[in-house]
């Protein structure tokens, strides 16, 4: 058994990474926020009210308590330098959470630097379960890397390591999986209810769509009037659109997409 | 207690629609099929190979049953109209299962017709629970209404009536929600592998993304760098994509869709 001090966080940004980090770290045996910064006092209040105990916090960077052992700094990437350049100097490892923004520019500022990147969607509203989230990680020096790892093998059961680029790749990825494919389930939805119709019609087709995916690639996955080459069908629901030039430029973009994807693999099925 | 005669139904397709229907019609009490046509030996053969049970066949449309209840058409668009153009007289009612075609161009050929559309992406690979995929139906008279209802209230527990327009509609939206999310996970899951990253990464953030909708709209659930206008990311991405130029026209594309769209409503928060 050990009894060693609990390892120290100082934890900036109030956003939904560090919302969930919060709740997260206060969860974590052996591990505990001593302080939250934030730029505006409502954000900070936004999150000390979902935790289940008080944390110090404050809207000051030259308040920032400099003998921590561990800085998670999850801003926004646009904050993420105006920060840095703010920070005082500080024991321990400072670490950044965002997909795309590179170890060095972390490491300009604070020789002991490293990169904890959850590939997640987080969302106010909802929780999460971070043992099942992929984390990769980075760090510029042994030390950093170890007690880096430490902490992502606390948080998930899927620690992995990625290099800045291989991590940009990840972030990009998820951009199109996750966020374009969310827009295209927005658009479907909100025309639903332009033509008066429930856009909750088509959960139980999202839902297969989606299970589909656990015991198959989307490119063999893939269903639909473009990928059988059906122009019929492609013409008529761009005459359905004439009228949401919007639409129409999505719908052509995406399904010319399909068939170049397709086109040289697929026989024609009978239906879809 | 009801000892009546199973009503006969003649199904007509050998693809994905057809497939699921034969296995769901095989197990309904009061119903059986009495023939099944396919112009191909092999596509007939590869259907009757997943059934419990043998059912006649032909692959000539002149020997198709005249005496059934229920002719189903689960064919693609194009075959649709060459098939009823050579069907013989029969009783019965008419059915087609496409989501873009008209009630009028069944009606055309037989006087008794209707539509019964599922709202669901099939694979050959996989099950469905008929119970619980919306059905919409559409007929061209009061009696056949009634034994098209019957019909598609014994394969599911939601049937809902829908007009040609609303059908087609419905059809558009899940071309939108489903067949082009997928095309957009499948271009990030080649994106992935193209950059000797595993593509199954992407599963933990996907599965979230698809729980969210379970209790927030798509609108609602948007994340990502341009949602939050944050053109660095995007910038860092499109540099990423130079060398891949139609994943940059897909990522440019869906990008501007997104800021488009949210522009006017969205306070830039700190962090995904």
């Amino acid at each position: 058994m050990e009894y060693a001090e609990p390892k120290r966080i100082v934890l900036l940004g109030t956003g939904k990474v560090a919302t969930h980090l919060a709740l997260a770290l206060q969860g974590l045996d052996g591990y505990r926020i001593i302080q939250l910064y934030g730029r505006r006092a409502s954000s900070i209040k936004r999150i000390l009210d979902k935790l289940s105990e008080p944390i110090p916090y404050t809207s000051s960077i030259e308040d920032i308590q400099t003998n921590a052992d561990y800085y998670i700094f999850a801003l926004s990437d646009t904050a993420l330098a105006s920060v840095f350049a703010q920070m005082p100097q500080t024991t321990g490892i400072w670490v950044h959470t965002a997909g795309s923004v590179a170890l060095s520019t972390i490491a300009e500022h604070h020789l002991t630097s490293g990169v904890l990147y959850p590939l997640q969607t987080f969302s106010l509203e909802k929780s999460v379960c971070w043992r099942d989230i992929p984390i990769y990680i980075e760090a510029t020096e042994e030390v950093g890397r170890r007690a880096l790892e430490q902490l992502a093998q606390a948080l998930s059961a899927q620690v992995s390591y990625a290099t800045t680029l291989q991590r940009e790749a990840l972030h990009l990825g998820a951009v199109m999986a996750c966020n374009f494919s969310n827009h295209l389930i927005a658009q479907a939805q909100s025309w639903l209810s332009a033509n008066g119709l429930e856009p909750e019609a088509l959960m139980p087709l999202l839902r297969e769509t989606f299970a589909k995916l656990e015991t198959m690639s989307a490119y063999e996955a893939q269903t639909g009037p473009a990928v059988r080459g059906d122009r019929t069908t492609i013409e008529r629901h761009e005459a359905l659109l004439k009228h949401s030039p919007k639409l129409l430029a999505l719908y052509r973009f995406l399904s010319e997409s399909i068939v170049q994807e397709h086109s040289d693999s697929k026989e024609i099925d009978n239906i879809e």
